[in-house]
C-alpha cells in the first residue's frame, strides 16, 4: 500500500482523474473525447488492442486479448464519465485535481467509476508485464454515458455483438457492505427519471399586487410533490407497488447479516435519524424497496434576501428507484398520471420523461456467482457479503439482454467514498485490492470454465442445491 | 405627450433610471449612494434646499421649500431603491439602459418608483420656475430602502421629527385601476417575511445509493408548504384569520365598481383561471385578504439533465400579506410555529424571519381624501375610483405612528406596468399627469386647509356626513 503518487499505477489513476468528463454537461464533449483517447492510449501501452468508437453520443472504449476459442470470454465492463461536480464550493479540494490525502484520492470520478475500472486495466496489465496469457479472454468496453442512462449503448452492443460475445461480465461499480468487507452486489434497483413543471402567469408578477387571485406555480408545485408520498413515506402512486414482489426468506437473512447498523447508516449520512417505508429494515429499504425521490426543485426567488415576486413557474426533478419486475415505462406512465389528476387546472404541468434503466437480480449461488465469491474471498481474506444495491447500472439488464450474460457486480467502493457528492474519494487500499481482484476473479471464472468450452449461457444452467429465485 | 428623449423632463427620468439602485443586493450599496447624489443636485437645480442624510442604511435624500408657518405642509414621500431586475434573460431590454417604446419608457423603477417620485420633484420645479410660490409648504422625502423594507426609516423619522413635520402626506407608489382611470388607494396590505431551510444529510448523497432510508429534505419542504394551505385555497395557519374583519358593505361596492373584470385580471396575469380563498371577488382577494405566498424555492440539482442527489438542504422564501389589525409579528409567529409544528423530527428546521409591515387603512370621505380626490378628477377628468391595494407600503404606518399624519396614495402606476417583474415600464403619460397632479394637488391641500393653520391633525377631524370607518 503506498500513497506515494510517484507509483506508476497511482500517477496512471492521477492523470485519468484529471479530465473532467461530465456527460451530463454538453460543454465537456470534447473532455470526454480527451479521455477516451487517453484510455485507448493506456490500452495500447498494457498490450491490447484498443479502439475509441463512435456510438451517437459519447465515445466508447473498447479493448481485447488476442481471443482464443477454447478459453471462456470475460468482458469487463466500467464508465470514464463522472456526475457534475457541482456545488463546488463543498469540495475540500478541487474536484479535477486530485489529491491524496490520508490513504485516499479525492477527485470526482475517483470511486465512480475511473479508480474501479482503472484497477481491473491495471490488473490485467502486470499478468502481461509478467509475460503470461491470462486464463481467459477479457474484453473491456468502458463507456462515456453511464451517468446520463447509457442512451446509446444497446444500440452499440447490437452492432459491436460479434466483439463483444462473453460468457460472462465483470463490473466493479457498486458499493462495499463495509470499509474492507468483501461483496457481491446481487441485485440493482432500475430507474425512471421525470421533470415536471408548473407554469401559471405569463411571468414574475408581484406577490403583493397579485397575491391571492391566482394559482402560485411554486406553492402547486409543493403541493403535487406532496401528494407523491403517504404520511407514513409509502409512495402513494396508483399502481405503484403492484408488480413489487415481497422478499424471499434468504434475502432478509442475508440483509440481515450484512455488517451495517443503522447507527452506521445514520452517522454515514449525517442525518438526525433514519426514515422510510414501513415493514422494512433501512438496508432492505435501500435495496430491496422502490422509491420516489426529489433530486432537485426551483422556482422563484432564490438570491438573497427577500423579492417580492409570485413566480411565473416552478421545476421539479424526480427519480423513481425501480426494483425487479417493476417496468420503468409503466411508472413513468403511473408517475405522470398521478401528477396529471393531482395538478390544478389553474396551471399548465408540463412533463419530460428522462432515462429509465430496468431493476436487475442475478442469483449469487450460480457457478459464476460462486467463483466470484471464491476471489473475493482470496484477495480480502474473508468470505463476502451478499447485497442488493440501491444504485442503478441500467447497462446490466441491456447486458443480459443483448449479449444474454450475467454480470458480477464486484464492490470496490467503500460506503464513505461519497460517489455523486463533494469530496468524492477513493482509498488507496480499494485501488490495490482492486488490482489484485481482477488477476483473482480472471483465475476462477477461468477454473469454473474449464473443459466446459467457451460462450456457454450460465445464466440457464441451474443446479440441485442451489436455490434460485 | 412627447416621446422625444430630448424633452427635458424625459431626460432627467432617463438619467435617473441608469442608476442600478437595487437596494436588497449588498453590492450596490455604491449604486445608491451615487443616485442619492444625482436627486440631491436635481433638488437644488430645481431651487430647493437639499441633503443626503445617513440612515444606518441606504441615505434618504430630504428636500425642502422655504416654509411659512402660516401654511399647512404636505411632505411628499418615494423611493430610489429599486427590486433586482433577475431573471435578466426576460428582459426585451437591459433593465438599467432605459428605452422607450409605444409611449413607454422601459427600466428597472421605471414605474417603481422613480417615474412616480420625479413627476412630483419635475411638478414643483415647474410651479418654481414659473416664478410662482407654492400654496403649501413642501418636503420632499426620497429613501432608498423601500423594497427591503425601509428598516432604518422609523429612527430617521424619530430624529428628523421637526424637518419632517407636516400635515398630510402625499405618496404615489400604488397602481391605478385601470390605465387612465384616476385611483385614490385607501388601503394597503401589511407584509411579513419569512425564509426557512431544511437540513437532513451532511451533504447531498446519491439517491440511488442512500433514497429510501433517509427523509429527502426536498420533499419534505413540499411537503411543509403543502400545510400552509387548505385544498379550497384558504390559509392553514391556526389562528392565521383571527383578528381579520369583514369587508363593509360600502367597501364591497366601491370594489364591485372598479372598473376591473375577471377576465381582465386573467388576461393581465396570463393565467389559466384565476383562483383563490372562496367567498370573495377576485379584486378582493388582492385588496382586502390576507395570503401566504411562495415567493422562491429551491433545492438539489437545477441544472441541465439529471443528477441524481438526495439534497442535503432546501429552501422557501414567503411573504405573508396582511390585512388591518393583523399584526405582523403575531403572524411571523403563527407561521413559524406552524411550520414547527409540521416539520418531521427526522430534518432541521431553520427559520429566518424577513422585514414586517402592518397593513393601512385611511377613510377616503376625510377632508383631505376628498381634496386629493378633486385634484385626480381634474387632471384625468373623471371622478376617481376608491380602491384598496395588494402591495404593501410600510412606512405609511411609520408615518402615522411618528408624524401622526396620514397618506393620500395618488396612483400613477397602470395595471401593466410589470413593477418588480421583467420589462418593468411606465408610460409617459403618466409621467406627465403626474407632474400636473403634483400642482393639483397642492391647490387643493392648500385650499382644504386654508384659515385653518398648519400642522392640523386630520386624522382626527370627523365630519357630520362622511361615512367613516
Amino acid at each position: 500500500m503506498t500513497e506515494n503518487p510517484t507509483d506508476p499505477h497511482v500517477h496512471d489513476l492521477l492523470e485519468f482523474l484529471r479530465f473532467p468528463s461530465v456527460s451530463t454537461q454538453s460543454n465537456h464533449a470534447s473532455d470526454l473525447v480527451a479521455c477516451a483517447n487517453w484510455l485507448r492510449t493506456k490500452f495500447f501501452k498494457i498490450g491490447l488492442e484498443a479502439s475509441v468508437l463512435e456510438t451517437g453520443g459519447h465515445p466508447a472504449v473498447l479493448a481485447r486479448t488476442p481471443h482464443d476459442p477454447s478459453k471462456r470470454t470475460v468482458l469487463i465492463y466500467g464508465h470514464y464519465d463522472v456526475q457534475p461536480p457541482e456545488p463546488l464550493d463543498e469540495w475540500k479540494s478541487p474536484p479535477f485535481e486530485p489529491e491524496i490525502r490520508d490513504g485516499r484520492i479525492f477527485a470526482r470520478g475517483s470511486t465512480d467509476n475511473k479508480g474501479q475500472i482503472l484497477a481491473h486495466i491495471l490488473g490485467l496489465g502486470e499478468i502481461l508485464a509478467r509475460g503470461e496469457i491470462p486464463p481467459v479472454n477479457v474484453t473491456f468496453l468502458v463507456e462515456g454515458e453511464e451517468e446520463t442512462g447509457s442512451a446509446n449503448l444497446e444500440a452499440f452492443l447490437e452492432s459491436h455483438r460479434e466483439e463483444l460475445a462473453c460468457d460472462v461480465i465483470v463490473i466493479s461499480d457498486t458499493g462495499m457492505a463495509a470499509h474492507g468487507f468483501p461483496t457481491l452486489t446481487y441485485a440493482l434497483r432500475g430507474i425512471a427519471a421525470l421533470e415536471f413543471k408548473l407554469t401559471g402567469p405569463s411571468q414574475d408578477l408581484h406577490s403583493g399586487v397579485f397575491g391571492g387571485a391566482i394559482t402560485n406555480p411554486a406553492t402547486a408545485l409543493a403541493r403535487l410533490i406532496a401528494t407523491l408520498h403517504d404520511a407514513d413515506g409509502r409512495v402513494a402512486v396508483p399502481g405503484f407497488y403492484d408488480l413489487v414482489q415481497p422478499l424471499a426468506d434468504w434475502e432478509r437473512e442475508a440483509a440481515a447479516a450484512l455488517p451495517i447498523t443503522e447507527e452506521q447508516l445514520r452517522q454515514l449520512t449525517g442525518v438526525r435519524a433514519l426514515a422510510g417505508e414501513p415493514g422494512y429494515s433501512a438496508v432492505e429499504r435501500l435495496g430491496a424497496r422502490p422509491t420516489v425521490e426529489v433530486n432537485g426543485l426551483g422556482g422563484g426567488y432564490q438570491g438573497e434576501g427577500t423579492k417580492t415576486v409570485l413566480p411565473r413557474e416552478a421545476f421539479a426533478k424526480l427519480t423513481m428507484r425501480l426494483v425487479p419486475a417493476q417496468d420503468p415505462a409503466t411508472v413513468l406512465q403511473q408517475v405522470s398520471d398521478h401528477l396529471r389528476d393531482h395538478c390544478p387546472d389553474t396551471v399548465d404541468l408540463h412533463l419530460t420523461a428522462g432515462h429509465c434503466g430496468e431493476a436487475y437480480f442475478m442469483d449469487p449461488n450460480q457457478p459464476d456467482g460462486l467463483a466470484a465469491r471464491r476471489a473475493l474471498e482470496k484477495v480480502f481474506g474473508r468470505s463476502p457479503a451478499l447485497m442488493r444495491e440501491g444504485g442503478s447500472i441500467p447497462i446490466v439488464t441491456t447486458f443480459k439482454k443483448v449479449l444474454g450474460a450475467d454480470s458480477l457486480l464486484l464492490a470496490l467502493a467503500s460506503p464513505d467514498c461519497c460517489a455523486h457528492s463533494p469530496n468524492e474519494n477513493f482509498p488507496l487500499e480499494n485501488f490495490h485490492a482492486g488490482i489484485r481482484l481482477h488477476q483473482a476473479v480472471l483465475e476462477e471464472l477461468g477454473r469454473e470454465g474449464r473443459g466446459e468450452g467457451a460462450a456457454t449461457d450460465r445464466a440457464k444452467t441451474e443446479r440441485p442445491g442451489f436455490q434460485n429465485r
